[in-house]
């Protein structure tokens, strides 16, 4: 465990690719990434029933957290991944499976933009994203499985877990399946700013008059919602429209942001 | 070989949650959701130079083709995966690398809306993903990578490739990997639709009348391009306009053909 600040740097989650620029290792980033991204994908080896020689990856819901101590500021220290879904077989009987659970490694990913530059080659994205390494068990604890619940709910969408039905049914409580992952190793990478260029592109000013260079930036948009045959709630609350502007707002800004980062 | 339109169902691609619904193994439905993704996750098992138990799992662009046959459609037949970014030599030097190349799992996911049922036990996620399985190489014939840069760059910004500085330089062709995945076994899944409710939830009427239930519909937004310091072009290019509207527009009318869905 790091002493202050961020996850330790190891042979598992050194970013070895333009890691000196562009990587980060601090708790905060590391856990806002993965906890602004709607789908995360999880990467582990399943069980070998068969010669498959291939790691199983899924996209599942979840986030980050502390059932030990829920109002830990996600900065001051490591915090476990929570997380909701389907958790097939294969991946409780991966044949990997440690004393303290599966290995996984759970990626998570936000788009900022296209950066266009005056060659492909300098072509790139602006993005910000986490990988976070731990063993995941399944959450076997009511309290603590109700916790995770509401948490990863109102990630999604603030306050939406009371203003539902809750709690949930016995059988509700039964089918539903939520896995911990306590954080070993973690890192971030994020890309901002315009294009790279090759010196010799940029001294061919015949080339900088025809090729248009730039960011074009890209969010995820949410849209006016659309009502269930079966709702009958005639006006959309506020802290849905409250939440899809923020968000949109958000996304927007942090793209331009990025795309006019010097 | 699947004989005729789809990827052949086999234990290592079969889906396993509401596999009948929602499971697609047709060519067409895979390779467009992989070519409509815009950033991959790509996982595989790293050099086992530490007791590491993990799988590795990085963010990488890529898209379908076929080199052998370009103007391949992709509804006929399988197609290989060309992957372009950072190759580590942890992905290169994998201890599972087969005779065929280094086995890989490839996820594209497309976030389609936001599922917001009576009760946070069905809410879901409108969505498309697909997951391909194969053996990674690195392509080393010029031809062909040349063939694959183009394919990758005309498929995030279709005309990119002619509109820029070509053909890459002698270094860039050299300090560029690119991977080619023959895929083997691969699958889709895609939900659509309202909410699915809990029957005693609907019998609830003063529940009904206080939640509201139904689909927050959410796509990819491409904002008003910024131009680099150095850029020289002062109209933006209707290739760029173009594409970007395009994708906005289709973005936006799947996402709530996608909510609407009976």
């Amino acid at each position: 465990m790091a002493s202050s600040g961020a996850y330790d740097k190891t042979v598992v989650n050194t970013v070895q690719r333009y890691g000196k620029e562009r990587a980060s290792y601090d708790y905060k980033t590391i856990h806002q990434i993965i906890d602004s991204t709607p789908v995360l994908h999880v990467s582990f080896n399943p069980a070998a029933t068969t010669s498959d020689p291939f790691p199983a990856i899924l996209p599942m819901i979840g986030c980050t957290g502390s059932f030990a101590s829920p109002s830990a500021d996600p900065a001051a220290g490591p915090l476990d991944l929570y997380i909701h879904g389907y958790v097939s077989s294969r991946l409780m009987k991966s044949p990997s499976t440690h004393p303290s659970g599966t290995p996984v490694a759970v990626a998570a990913t936000l788009l900022d933009g296209l950066v266009l530059a005056l060659t492909p080659n300098h072509h790139s994205c602006n993005f910000r994203s986490a990988i976070a390494f731990g063993y995941a068990v399944l959450v076997t604890e009511e309290k603590e499985k109700l916790y995770a619940m509401q948490l990863i709910t109102d990630n999604m969408l603030p306050t939406r877990w009371a203003n539902s039905r809750i709690p949930p049914t016995k059988a509700e409580m039964t089918s539903t399946s939520v896995l911990r992952v306590s954080i070993s190793h973690a890192s971030a990478k994020v890309r901002a700013g315009g294009p790279g260029e090759d010196r010799a592109d940029l001294k061919d000013e015949e080339l900088r008059k025809r090729v248009w260079t730039g960011v074009v930036p890209a969010w995820i948009q949410w849209g006016e919602p659309i009502p269930a045959e079966g709702n009958r709630v005639n006006e959309m609350p506020e802290y849905v429209e409250g939440w899809r502007n923020g968000e949109n707002r958000d996304g927007r800004v942090g793209a331009y942001e990025a795309a006019m980062e010097k």
